[in-house]
């Protein structure tokens, strides 16, 4: 296990892209020049795809200043990719490129940054390499606003999208107290299967207020008892902040935003303009209350201007934890962190799971921190999800506007 | 004119909240506190609402340390209305209501922020209160995101609000390129009759890089032409960015949004979700690429997080004037900012202009700062408009959330 093991390594990032996955990238890419057993640092383009495409970028030919910017560039700066890896008992040819490409740069490290499907490519690769007799030590690094990764406390990403979601619900109250009409506002968050990110809303209670209801997918949609309780709301205070998961379904799990809607009350259709769209159709359909519908839309996963810190100090050290546990002698695993409260105070760990562990399984918000009446959290979802969003990142600046990474890409061999 | 003036004053905010008219608030209230011939400062309950239906918060019970934080809170702290006051030659209803208020508590000051329609209001009081022989003195305040106020260089809110929109563009660019797949993206932005803010977007080329289109209200938008434009980038480029505001209408005045589509196209109705939904959905049927939608909706005015310091620090200045100005003697008149840019340094300086000048009048882009073909801004938008979004502003956070202003509301007399 802890025998010396000299060559390249290989970084790449996978799935949609966070405010903090750049941070991840910092962290491999900074340790990894740094470590005398790593010959080369390649940057893979658009992840598993530019090893499968031979198309990989010098890092070390990039300027150290550039490097630190990617603490606060949003976004995958390498490219990002969705390729889902065939099972390699029934097909290998990807299998066998990736071997080729790794045994073409003597690739000895490969470091793969992403959610619930990169870390099935993780531990498929890992798999092949091993049966294959090809010695290469393979990392996974959590990465997803989703925050739906098993075997980790969180992932990195969520708590700067937690805090961009909470910040802006609180703006957005403000703003929709500000007449003295009444109006219903629905917001959509992202989040298909899980509901992290929309329960974080609630936490603008801090600044303002929270949403009045809140919809999660861990809990059926029932459109019935939605609009007796936007009724009653409305009813009681003369405004009603509504926020809602892109991913509510009804009991027999089809999507809320894909769902038909009875001809007779004029949506016929698909509506293209999402879930919050049509939710504020119906409810104004049925309440005759000026309505408005936002989503937060991409917004929400890029707004690296306002990542947490925790959230970034955090992606970087899982980066590092990564590179500095692959050349200690480990493989086949994925990053995890361990909630610490000692003293009543939050610390995180750095742990490292079985990728079988973690790969293709979503965590979901436990039920028991959504109320009973399944439209609110409560306060065991504060005190889980508080810690993640303190501390303002110190990004720089340039004549007014955020001044993001600019990287060379200098791109090794051809293609 | 230089007579002393003692009275009360009353301050109200109307219209469309900003980031920073809470800023203006607290230079009227910070300032009027000060001043020996103000004895009693009043904020109306939701704007000239609150005025005539006798509900006055006493601003002199607020906690100094709360009021200074309505430099960092979005939206119109004390509520806004939009109410169109009639003409009182007609009908001075409202008027002779207005006079007994301020008869009542011996207002002699008044001072209304607010947007085109609020300058009207206070252009009709203030020659009501001549016409009656009431001594008061009023000023206006600008206010409006949209920048589209006469006789003022630019207006407060507007430098927040552009802040905002180029950075939220600078980090969707840098979302919308991390795919390899080919992806077209339309952003609409506010701006029902003028095109500052879409116009805005382009800024983020500073950061990252400007939407590769930007259609403005100022120009007739034609469908076909746009479909040309967006069918040559994607060709070229595999990518899409399009900065569109609300209010682009053809040449027949027809708003795109509202535009019944030929029913054909399968959108054969009006859509509700929007006009980037509307162009997103038609751009996917053109080209089929797969394209997005997002629009920023109330996000762009409440962002106070981003709100630029330059704005909060002149918005506070022009409520400080207006208070200054009418002391000394000024009314009828609305605060108005003039560009110095002695030394090619920026310089605001607050001037006063007649009510009458700037009341319901428009303020467009300049044909010449949108290029010939009527998709894209000049150099000349880029230095107007880059010295109104410098420097970060110093807002408190608590808890990883924005610290907002938490005030007592103490009602004046009774209703």
């Amino acid at each position: 296990m802890s025998d010396k093991l000299y060559g390249a390594c290989v970084f790449g990032q996978s799935g949609g892209p966070t405010a903090v996955i750049n941070a991840s990238a910092y962290g491999v890419i900074k340790t990894a020049l740094a470590a005398p057993e790593i010959t080369n640092v390649y940057g893979a383009a658009h992840g598993i795809a530019g090893i499968l495409q031979d198309t990989l970028y010098d890092m070390g030919q990039e300027d150290p200043y550039e490097l630190e910017l990617l603490l606060n560039t949003p976004s995958s700066e390498l490219g990002s990719c969705r390729y889902k890896m065939a099972d390699p008992a029934k097909d290998d040819k990807d299998y066998q490129k990736i071997l080729e490409i790794f045994k073409k740069y003597n690739i000895r490290y490969f470091f793969y940054n992403g959610g619930n499907d990169s870390m099935d490519t993780c531990n498929k690769v890992s798999q092949f390499m091993e049966r294959v007799g090809y010695d290469c030590r393979i990392i996974g690094i959590p990465k997803t606003i989703d925050n739906d990764l098993c075997g980790t406390d969180h992932c990195p990403g969520f708590g700067s999208a937690a805090k961009y979601i909470a910040t802006s619900i609180a703006e957005v109250c403000k703003d929709t107290h500000v007449y003295d009409v009444g109006t219903i506002t629905v917001v959509e968050i992202m989040g298909r299967h899980a509901g992290w990110l929309t329960a974080s809303s609630a936490l603008a209670s801090i600044s303002c207020a929270p949403p009045d209801l809140i919809y999660l997918p861990e809990v059926d949609f029932e459109m019935e008892r939605f609009m007796d309780d936007v009724t009653r709301v409305y009813k009681e205070k003369n405004k009603c902040l509504i926020a809602v998961s892109e991913g509510v379904h009804y009991a027999d799990g089809t999507f809320v935003s894909e769902a038909k809607v009875s001809s007779t009350d004029g949506f016929g259709h698909v509506q293209l303009g999402g879930l919050a769209a049509t939710l504020a159709g119906l409810i104004k359909l049925h309440t005759g209350s000026k309505t408005r519908a936002i989503e937060l839309s991409l917004l929400q996963r890029c707004g690296a201007h306002l990542a947490s810190q925790t959230d970034i100090d955090e992606a970087y050290l899982a980066g590092k934890h990564a590179v500095e546990c692959a050349i200690a002698g480990e493989t086949g695993k994925m990053v995890a962190f361990e909630r610490d409260m000692t003293g009543g105070k939050y610390a995180c760990k750095f742990v490292l799971q079985p990728l079988t562990v973690v790969a293709n399984i979503e965590k979901k918000v436990p039920r028991e921190w959504i109320n009973a009446e399944g439209n609110n959290v409560t306060r065991a979802f504060f005190d889980y999800a508080l810690p993640l969003i303190q501390g303002e990142n110190n990004r720089i600046v340039e004549n007014g506007l955020p001044r993001f990474a600019r990287l060379k890409k200098a791109l090794v061999g051809g293609r």
